[in-house]
């Protein structure tokens, strides 16, 4: 199989459910497209115009969903496309990342958060990072 | 199998990792006690002091973390034994709850998050629910 590009990276729009008192969100089931397998889930952090990049996965397929906040996500090829999608709680969707994609994100709202339902465990030996500046992107500093 | 009850419901405590920017916390991985099989995952908010009671699931087991906010949840078994958990962003753990075991909870915190990572999917046939009235439980009400 040839490396994916930014042009399989799979937006899915994601039910939120009105329940009195407290609403309920969709993330994800294992009838789902983009469901592959369960390895690990892990809530990511980020503040407000933090910028976190970048970094690839040379296994992992990402499930991203925000149900907090909003989230500015860039993706980056190897065929050297960039793509950008933001989610949030008013834009609420999951993002399905398959490996060897490299992406950074930066908080939008005041409190961010960030679900990841991987296929695989986290293991630093699948994860390679790039400082910030060497990818050529103009993230927006506020 | 007999029905299990709420000393059978599994707390552990889950790292949080500091990272510049917004930190990590950990969820589940496929390795943990707890996990069974991966069904669905869903969010489900809870607004201040209000009380989501009660529900059963006749199939599921439950994990439930809490990245934001507070939440107290409250189980009740066939045995008629209650216990009661509190767990949030402060007091971070996750909380296996195995099938048949009746349970309700409020939100405490400002903005309340719960996450369910379960081993069946959402399913009305599996789930029972009865009037917050009709178990004898004094909810602190505020």
């Amino acid at each position: 199989m040839g490396n994916l590009n930014v042009s399989d990276i799979k937006v899915t729009e994601l039910l939120k459910i009105e329940v009195s008192g407290g609403n309920v969100f969709r993330c994800l089931k294992d009838s789902d497209i983009g469901y592959k397998d369960f390895g690990e889930a892990y809530f990511s952090f980020v503040e407000k115009n933090f910028i976190k990049a970048w970094k690839i996965h040379k296994k992992m397929t990402l499930n991203l969903i925000v149900p907090s906040g909003s989230v500015k996500f860039v993706f980056f090829d190897l065929n050297k496309n960039f793509r950008e999608i933001i989610s949030g709680r008013d834009d609420y969707k999951r993002i399905t990342v398959p490996p060897k994609i490299w992406f950074g994100f930066q908080g939008l709202g005041e409190e961010n958060l960030i679900l990841n339902i991987a296929n695989v465990r986290h293991d630093n030996n699948e994860v390679e990072r790039k400082d910030f500046n060497l990818i050529d992107y103009k993230w927006n500093k506020n």
